[in-house]
């Protein structure tokens, strides 16, 4: 059986480990001033704003995609459009207990199963949530320089 | 035992993962007009070629003192100064083979153990190679940017 080999970390561990970067990319939010969040970038790229709509499309969606093992298409544009930065705030953290909730509800035989995430990506689900871990580390990078670019001190990477 | 606890990836897995996210990371170095890899800079941010210094100082370096339980400094300024990004290369290929070398020394019960690495960072060993991971991840997110803003088109994120 798959999950009696023996692997590396808990699942226990992997949530505090997302969670603690989740906590990180929140104070990156609280960081930008308003306007910059919604209207600063860089070569073309999408403002803060637009990334964190992609965060948040995908962490909870795709959680409970995964918990219930239904296929609904990624959808960035669902739901309310948020246009102050409070919102994002208080949609973040209904993310943060929402994901605690999914979570509970993953069993380990679930990690090694594949599953096709939003009809598309067809892989083993613990690969998806590296995925998810990796996609918010590699765009909090970019505002990590928008912040920069813009004469404010980011917090260290390694505050959790 | 810690390692019979049900967990959620193989070691073969996450290092599977880590080469990955290097190849990727290597992908950009490559990319980067060479005066720019050493010059190019966002907000008084360093240059990619520095960042680069830092993951080559961390990646073999650190999984070499995990193997071996050997604590020394961690030291970005060690060996020869690299100035054509040919030199970053070979030596990013070089490290690539020796990650998987170390690799291969560690054993499950490692991952669960504390090791003070550097000397610095008292911390399970998975939790020292996740970071390692992010950080790689977190920085080439930076050269995504300077990629973007020097009108150069990034790979997908995706590609491994």
């Amino acid at each position: 059986m798959k999950t009696l080999e023996a692997q590396v970390i808990t699942s226990e561990d992997l949530l505090k480990h997302w969670q603690g970067h989740r906590a990180l990319t929140r104070r990156l939010i609280e960081l930008f001033p308003e306007k910059d969040f919604f209207e600063f970038s860089i070569g073309g790229m999408r403002p803060f704003s637009k990334l964190v709509d992609e965060l948040l499309a995908i962490a909870v969606p795709a959680l409970k995609g995964i918990v219930n093992r239904t296929s609904e298409p990624y959808n960035e544009e669902g739901g309310e459009k948020l246009i102050f930065k409070a919102q994002y705030l208080e949609k973040w953290d209904q993310a943060t207990e929402e994901i605690n909730k999914y979570w509970e509800q993953l069993s380990i035989e679930d990690f090694s199963e594949n599953f096709n995430l939003f009809g598309q990506y067809e892989f083993p689900i613990i690969q998806n949530i590296l995925y998810f871990i990796d996609n918010e580390v590699h765009h909090r990078g970019q505002a990590y320089v928008y912040l920069r670019a813009l004469n404010i001190e980011p917090p260290f990477f390694w505050e959790r």
